[in-house]
């Protein structure tokens, strides 16, 4: 059984095809948030701690934390929301940068051990951020895209996560410390691109044994209530192996349809956290205390 | 490729693992809904009417049409109701009872090809549905428990389910016209039933190469937010290979779980279906037209 762990100061977290899917709060991201990216090129990160709280609080097992806002001092800005997210909520984070001194001012200040998004199949990219993982112990997310970009053929996707894994282990990080990351493509440009996706995830758990990650709500890009796509994917994702994705715990569609899946799927022991997640509302006394 | 075939007068409907997953409406059925119970008994349908259409309205390919009121005159009942359905919708339906004379008093007013809902592997159903399936040339859910009840033995329950497939040819009832139901048991209550479920629905159409349906909302049986669960449910279950359920086509998460995992499977081409129903709402006026 592959087991991802991972921690921040205080708290463990264990990816595994056995375990409760591991939801990857991705919120802190300048992408598409203008106000985000302004007060992080200020280095105001009151909205970064906020963003923080509220997705541990609706269920995020980590958190993905990226600062990549143009033109701005990127590792600088990413150490410090390593460092103010680590001091308000005690979930371990993914390290989220294209910029390789952005990873490694990130590990430097991180407590615990990190998932650094990302390493691709591309030689420079393995080079590079390979030796960042081994030198911090951390684990790190696989993209299965190279100097090609990303193929339409799930063979040779395959096939660029297992040079990745490879290579990795040329390095001494073992095979559970990579989670594969299949890539979504658009379902709605893309026809036969949905079950491509889940056929990879299957091979990506029973031939390489590997723990797998995506960006889900890639799958509804370009049509109609987009968002509403992503509860139907990852049951179907679960379904085929997939054991944690970066995903919006704030979109109580998502976090429903994982926790569903869990208890379906028998991670999620005895019902146990469908349980707890879906107790009728505690009395407005008792919840002014937290 | 399996291609269950049924019919209303002037409609037909597939089942099939490359067709769009059949949601057949559950909410014809007076089990839980007194009203309706009472209604039936006096020979009142408009409830039934009114079922029917809004049934219909909101997604189902398929109707399913239960009459078992206790103490009624259920041949009687079953057959007006049949009528009554075939008379304000045009899709195909599923004559559902335990009582083998109001199958066949169903079936003797029932204009198409319909699903007779159900035979199981107990030896006096199978010699009584059977040859009322084969006389009117129906098709038949084929509910996978026999004399000694359900089994939680997932080989015991393929057998039975292979059983039934065996039997149904040696009355010249194609294997296409068997919908295996594979039993749908709560998992909060038996740990390691969602697994077991997803796995026998897998074999279910690699190896006996069968349609199979379900009563989806069992799974979440004695849970709280019970219905939540069956929206991560369906995904799970068509992943698998499910190509139809009996399940309510007025709750939105069903039917966007349904419509949804058809469009990343691709069973939905170029996600038509899920364009056209998640479509912004027309202006009011013209809705009025219809």
């Amino acid at each position: 059984m592959t087991h991802t762990v991972l921690s921040s100061a205080s708290r463990e977290v264990i990816i595994g095809f056995d375990r409760p899917f591991c939801l990857i709060g991705e919120r802190i991201n300048p992408t598409g948030r203008k106000k985000l990216a302004e007060e992080l090129a200020k280095g105001q990160y009151y909205r970064v701690a906020a963003d923080a709280m509220a997705q541990v609080d609706a269920g995020a097992q980590m958190l993905d934390v990226n600062a990549g806002v143009p033109l701005a001092d990127e590792p600088k800005i990413l150490a410090e929301c390593i460092k103010l997210v680590q001091s308000v909520v005690d979930v371990p984070l993914s390290i989220d940068s294209s910029v390789v001194e952005a990873l490694e001012a990130g590990l430097a200040v991180y407590r615990g051990k990190a998932l650094v998004n990302s390493v691709t199949g591309e030689e420079e990219r393995l080079e590079s951020v390979l030796p960042l993982v081994r030198k911090h112990a951390a684990a790190v997310v696989a993209i299965s895209n190279d100097e090609d970009g990303i193929s339409d053929d799930p063979d040779i996707r395959f096939a660029v996560a297992r040079k990745i894994v490879e290579r990795a282990a040329d390095h001494g990080i073992p095979r559970a410390d990579i989670v594969v990351d299949p890539l979504v493509l658009p379902v709605g440009a893309m026809p036969g691109a949905g079950r491509c996706l889940l056929q990879l995830i299957r091979r990506l758990r029973e031939e390489l044994k590997v723990n797998t990650t995506c960006g889900a709500s890639n799958v509804g890009f370009g049509l109609p209530n987009r968002h509403a796509l992503n509860a139907a994917f990852l049951p179907l994702a679960m379904g085929a192996g997939l054991t944690s994705a970066i995903a919006n715990p704030l979109d109580a569609g998502v976090t429903t349809a994982i926790l569903g899946a869990d208890a379906i799927l028998g991670t999620d022991a005895n019902c146990q956290n469908w349980i707890r997640r879906n107790r009728p509302a505690a009395p407005v006394a008792q919840r002014a205390a937290s």
